[in-house]
């Protein structure tokens, strides 16, 4: 991932703050629900190992994600979007300029 | 683990699986019941990386324990005793002196 020298704003940080955040609660609300309802129906050993190797790459996913750095936020946003935990509105506050970096990444 | 060279009859080969079967099925239903109770009360993040953690502990146990060779097998059963999932009672039918061998290393 190549960073992108863009200048923050302190009202931006603070609206990308936020943004991150609701994202974040969001993925991590929607995988408890996931991880009980999985738990709820196991019935033998190889549901008890899947839910573990669900566990696993999920965990990779969230550690690699929530990453909270400016030079890359731009990316994390854009995946945060394409994969349905933030839409665009909830990024308004950032300059025009971010939010059609964001929009563009998230189509590729 | 060293081997044990003991000769094992037929009959004893059947009492040896059978034990084998009832302490496997035993384990992973209690260990099914404690992820379902574990899932059930997830409230946040780290919960869900501590059964994470439990799984994969839970995992490297159950493959390395139930290994069905004749060998290894009063380890086998002397771990599985050690532990609480059989019982001397359940080996009855395997001669004295692999009971006792058994029952020693359940002491080590």
């Amino acid at each position: 991932m190549q960073a992108i020298n863009t200048e923050w704003t302190t009202t931006e940080e603070e609206v990308a703050k936020k943004a991150f955040d609701i994202a974040y609660k969001r993925e991590i609300g929607a995988l408890i629900d996931s991880v009980r309802y999985r738990a709820s129906s196991l019935a033998e050993i190889e549901d008890m190992w899947r839910l573990h190797d669900f566990l696993s790459v999920k965990r990779h996913e969230v550690d690699g994600r929530y990453d909270f750095r400016l030079p890359t936020l731009v990316f994390v946003f854009a995946g945060l979007v394409k994969d349905g935990w933030l839409s665009l509105n909830e990024l308004e506050g950032l300059n025009a300029d971010k939010i059609a970096k964001i929009a563009a990444l998230t189509c590729m």
